[in-house]
């Protein structure tokens, strides 16, 4: 089975690192980022951390280079995955391609490239310490499933999870993968743009009542799309917000929006609380809290360009 | 007749220095810069740019110093109003004592320390330059009136406002003056707060359509928390808001609050949103925008502590 992963970021390069460690599984990485590449094709892809590991792949930043591939797995920002999907689409022609990413929207960019699209969020993070190297900060479970109107067959979906189980990044196949999607769009909704706006770790997000009352405000908006979209969350997300909040746990981690923002990089605020607008909208909820935030961040990205 | 201007900071300049002018006026300023009051006391307060004047007045960091007044002018940050008036009360024992403050509640706060207030609301605008020079950047009306509670006399009302307006700084005395208070506390609100969290001047707030129409959130929440009181606005705060942004008025302007933020200086966002908040849950009328951008801003200041 030969699997191309598209975007070979950190969290792309758990999935290539530990899928390359299986004997029945060739695995290539697209990714623009040549040093990155180089590093891959000459030393191997490294992982350190939550898990101590090196992948022999093969990389590339020219997608012509790609063969047919089986499966693609996506972990581009999401707001790449339209051009990411227009270079390597000729690869898929057989296949079928998975999101990983952030935020909602991610299925229907692929869907415009590829026939048969499967819907997937994943919990595992880490961040790139130099090109090849990957440290691997939190391990977590993977749940994939349908993108419903252009699935891939229920055969297929379990033939990947399978493989990311087997190479250590347990995954689940479930007929509605949606559950678990929205649990984490909502989290990161929640929580990731507050810390983007105030500068303030994940727990210290938590302390301050004002604080926390907005992140609750903003899951109950969420929580509110997905019900009119009749999708059952497989647990509460503010579970995950305080779990997340304890000291041995991230107390002291900076959203990856708030690096993006202190790195002066585009965030992914559009497919996050821009995402829960537009699905409100379309399912007539209101989300005026997340259209405000959405707002302040774009905000935030405008400041940054010279006028 | 004696008035002190109690927090000489940019807009107490103002009136003490315009004040200092008529020969029926004697002014004092309380003030805890140092150097500020030592510049005033050895070269009198120079004012520039809108208006170039110079005005001679004792001014004290030594609230004992005091003499007894006719009336007190507070133009302290709003969070300093407790202490200042603690400390001066005692000028005031047979006086009144009236706000130029931003924000609500600072009528309240004075009203703790004594008897007899005025309810004001001022426009006009500028920044120290050194000790003892401000920059007078923007003309406009003050607008004073009773504190409904512990009203000052009519009567002394009009003196003071007639005292202000020959002094060169407009002020028009009204039988209710919360009108024009509420439109510039909801002005002020509703435009900077986002430019503090988006780093953006006030007309690139109003260009971005997503912030505008946060903006206009912000806006619709405080005029019904105005009438839910009662209080009839003397203009649309959307109108000012427009008017601002013009190139040719203050596009490229800093809000006080942005300001504060970049120097991390604590806000006066409390008694602005926090304000609106507060009246909201008082006259239950919902203001969840508000409290967002309250809670944000509370954060951002939060961010600059030391763990």
């Amino acid at each position: 089975m030969r699997i191309c992963i598209v975007g070979c970021g950190a969290v792309g390069s758990l999935f290539a690192a530990n899928l390359a460690q299986l004997d029945d599984v060739e695995v290539w990485a697209y990714d623009l980022a040549r040093a990155h590449v180089d590093a891959i094709n000459e030393r191997g892809l490294r992982l350190s951390g939550a898990g101590d590991v090196v992948g022999r792949l093969r990389a590339t930043s020219e997608a012509r280079e790609l063969p047919p591939c089986d499966f693609g797995i996506v972990a581009t920002k999401a707001m790449h995955t339209g051009s990411a999907l227009a270079a390597t689409a000729h690869a898929f022609g057989g296949g079928a391609v998975c999101t990983v990413q952030n935020g909602v929207g991610n299925e229907e960019a692929i869907a415009e490239h590829v026939e048969r699209v499967i819907r997937g969020t994943t919990f595992p993070a880490g961040k790139i310490v130099e090109p090849g190297h990957v440290q691997w900060d939190v391990k977590g479970d993977t749940t994939i499933g349908p993108f419903e109107p252009q699935p891939a067959p229920a055969r297929e979906i379990e033939r990947l999870a399978d493989a990311c189980t087997r190479a250590g990044m347990p995954t689940k196949a479930l007929p509605d993968a949606r559950g678990a999607q929205w649990r984490k769009v909502i989290f990161n909704a929640s929580t990731n743009p507050v810390g983007a706006l105030t500068g303030l770790t994940h727990g210290r997000v938590c302390e301050l009542e004002l604080l926390r009352r907005l992140v609750s405000g903003l899951v109950d908006e969420g929580k509110a799309v997905a019900t009119a979209q009749g999708i059952v969350l497989d647990a509460d997300p503010e579970e995950l917000i305080d779990y997340a909040a304890r000291p041995d746990v991230a107390y002291d981690h900076k959203a990856s929006m708030l690096q993006d923002v202190e790195a002066r990089r585009q965030t992914e605020v559009d497919y996050l609380n821009g995402g829960i607008v537009r699905y409100g909208r379309d399912n007539d909820v209101p989300t005026p809290l997340n259209a405000a935030i959405w707002a302040l961040v774009k905000g935030v990205e405008r400041s940054w360009q010279e006028q």
